[in-house]
């Protein structure tokens, strides 16, 4: 019954494939709950919706010059 | 006052009517407190976002043979 | 596997049998899920924590002249 | 390290950079801790999904004869 | 009807009424809505339940030497 | 930057401790995103509050008659 939620920018299929797996596994085995009693929701956040300091994750990237 | 989040699978605009209206009015009752005071948000995630004992929905899904 | 959060003041306990069950078969109801899928969880907050309009409930309890 | 969350309709990108900007300014400055430090996170619903009093703004904003 | 949650250590009274008011009304300011339609709910945890890298606030605190 | 939100019963330090150092590091290989942007927050909930299946943990544990 524990319950997880992941935020984050785009992830791919694979990404969210293995947070679900993991994030899961990893928890049960800290709790000693048995896994199938685990939800994850993961969110997926634009760019222009994630701040941090302040600023966008989309202007922080805009604004980068390596 | 009181804050209602709903977390699911894609829904329909007539369940989503439903859940705002009925979720409230059920609420309402038991607290005591007017309807009008209360909010609801509903979240709808892809399958691939949605996970129940390590696995997505849609690998559920993809594996189900009934 | 949806899940409900509900963010409200102080609530007996009587009061949250009562919103884990019916909110959980109103929206079983409405979405055609068994109701064994659902989860729900309520987070109770006190008056201080909590603000409509700018103000919290606790002053807006205080200031209240009836 | 404090954690903002913003939930509402849909946004211009200019009320998300605003929202990003002064939310974490304005929180920085009453908690005394360094504006880095502060996560803002903005989730855009549509009018079907997000409900007051019973009813969608979605249903709301159609029943609204001025 | 827009919805702030704010999620941080321990708080005093007077922190929480400003985070209150002044988040509710800089909100109100950029989305031209009214204030009394925002709703704020403010969470505080323990230091042990709020990690930053890894690590909790709890023990970064005890491993900080100045 | 992504954030975790973990919520369950009651946990001890050192299983909180874990569930911030694993989870984040679980989180920062699937993401290949650094560890220290990272937050993770933990809600411990009362048997009370917690349901599933429209009943609550509480009820679950006082019913169970292994």
């Amino acid at each position: 019954m524990p319950y997880i939620s992941f935020e984050s920018g785009q992830l791919t299929a694979e990404q969210k494939k293995q947070l679900i797996e993991r994030l899961t596994k990893t928890a049960a085995e800290i709790l000693h709950i048995p896994e199938p009693f685990f939800t994850v929701t993961i969110k997926e956040l634009p760019d222009e919706n994630f701040g941090i300091g302040g600023r966008s994750i989309d202007e922080i990237k805009r604004n980068y010059k390596p």
